[in-house]
C-alpha cells in the first residue's frame, strides 16, 4: 500500500472516466467531492450503517465538506481515495480523505467534511448513538 | 415562441452550465440526456405523476432513449428543451424531444424516447390507464 | 468472459458509483451513456486516435446515439461495456454496446451510436480515411 | 434582490434539475460545487479573464474550496448563487458564495474557495497583476 493511503481504514480504487474532465483539460473541481463521496459511502457501509442503526430515527448527514486541490487529474488515471475519522465529538464526527492518483504518484487532493448526527423523527441534531461511537473506533483500529 | 418548438406542449429553458462541457469544449453527450430527462419529468408533472396515479401501483418508465447530435452546445448559452407525446399504444407510448440553442438559433438535438407502462406489484409491463391516456391526450391538445 | 462480451474487441470495467444513482434509487439514465463514452474513448485509444491521424483536420464526430434499458443498476454493483464497430460506411461507422451487469449476472442496457467522420478544417464531412478503416478492421478481427 | 445576496456583484439563477438529486432524495452533494463553479466562471467573465491577461501565462487556479451545508435541496426549486471576493493577497483571493433557496426562502449553502495566481510558463505561483486586482476592486465596488 503506498504510504500516502497508510492509516486510511477504507480505500476505495476509482478509474478516472474521460468525461469527467471539463473544458479546461482537467477533472473537473466537483467531481472530486464525488469520489469522496464515494469512499464515504464505503464507510458507512463497513460500519453497518443503516442496517445497524435498525429503525433508529438517526442518521450522519453532510454537515461542510472541503477539498484542498494539489495535483490536476486528468483521464487517464486511476486514484485511490483514502477515508477515515480524525475527530468524535458528542453529535458529529470528522472524516479527512486522501486521493492518491496512481498516474502521478502523489496525492492529487486532500478533504475534511463534517458529518452531524441528525435525528429524522425529531428533525434536529442529536447524539451520536454509543454503539456508533464504538463501531468507529473498532474500524479505526483495524486500519492502523 | 420559436417554430422549432410549436407544437410541443411542454417547454423547458435550461441555462448551458459551464462545468457541463467537456475536454473537447462542447457540452458533453450524456447531458443532452440529462437535459431531456429535464423536460420528461416537467411533462410527467403536467400530466399529474404521480398524484393522479394514486395508490396505483403503475407508472411509466424509460425504455429506450436515443438523440440525435446536429450542432454542438458550449457554454455560454442557453437552450428550450420541447418535449411531446408522439404515439399512445397499448402498454406504451412515445416521446418526441427537441433542444433549440438561443446562441446558435437553431435546433441542436433531436430525440426520442419510449416510456413502457409498468406495474410495480406485478412486476411487469401493464396497459396503460385509460386516464393517462385522456391526460395525455389533452396535454397534447392544448399545445396544438 | 461473459458470454455476453463474447465479439466485444475492446470492454472495460467501472465500478457504480453511490453518487451516480438519482432520486428513484436506480443509475441514473443519463449515466449509461457516460460509461458508453467511457468504453468509446478507450476503443479509439485502441486504434491510435488521435496520434496515428496525425495532423490529419480528420476525426470521428458523435453523430447520434441510443439505448435501451433491460434492467436497472444500483449501487453496489460493477459493470463491464464492451463496444465493437458493427458497420463502416463511407463517411460513419456505426458502434454497438453492451453494458453488462455483473451483480444482476446479466446486461443492463445495449446501445448504439454512429460515428461521422469530420473534417474540422473543412466544417464538413469528410470519407473516412483508409488507414482508420484498416485499423478498425484489425482492432475487430483480434476481437473475434 | 434578497437581503442574503446583497453585497454579491455577482448572482447567477439556476433552476435545480431532478436528475440532480441523488438516491437520498435530495440534491446530490457535489452538485452544490456545480453551481458554485457556474457563479465563478461568470465572475471572471465579468472580470474580463481571459481576455484582459491576453497573452500573459497566468491565470487564478482554485487551490481550495469548501461547503456548509445549510438545508437540503430538493427539485422543484430555483437557486441564486452569489459570489464576491472578500480578500485579495499576494498571490491568491479569496471568493464566499451563498446559495440562496427561492423555495425554501432562505440559504441552502455557504461555500469558499481560494484561487491561487499561476504561471503557465514557469509552472509556479506568481503574483496577481496588478490590473486584476483593480478589476476586482471595481467588480466589488459595483456591487456594494
Amino acid at each position: 500500500m503506498k504510504k500516502e493511503l497508510a492509516g486510511y481504514p477504507v480505500v476505495v480504487e476509482i478509474p478516472v472516466a474521460w468525461g469527467e474532465m471539463d473544458a479546461f483539460g482537467h477533472l473537473n473541481h466537483a467531481v472530486y467531492f464525488r469520489y469522496m463521496e464515494t469512499a464515504r459511502i464505503l464507510y458507512f457501509e463497513r460500519l453497518g450503517i443503516p442496517e445497524f442503526l435498525g429503525r433508529d430515527p438517526l442518521g450522519p448527514i453532510l454537515g461542510a465538506i472541503s477539498c484542498r486541490y494539489r495535483a490536476p487529474l486528468t483521464y487517464p488515471d486511476r486514484v485511490s481515495v483514502g477515508v477515515k475519522v480524525t475527530r468524535v465529538e458528542e453529535d458529529r464526527f470528522v472524516m479527512a480523505y486522501v486521493i492518491f492518483s496512481h498516474g502521478l504518484g502523489k496525492l492529487a487532493a486532500e478533504g475534511e467534511g463534517t458529518m452531524v448526527c441528525f435525528d429524522y423523527r425529531q428533525n434536529r441534531k442529536a447524539h451520536l448513538p454509543a454503539k456508533l461511537k464504538t463501531r468507529i473506533a473498532d474500524l479505526e483500529a483495524k486500519g492502523f
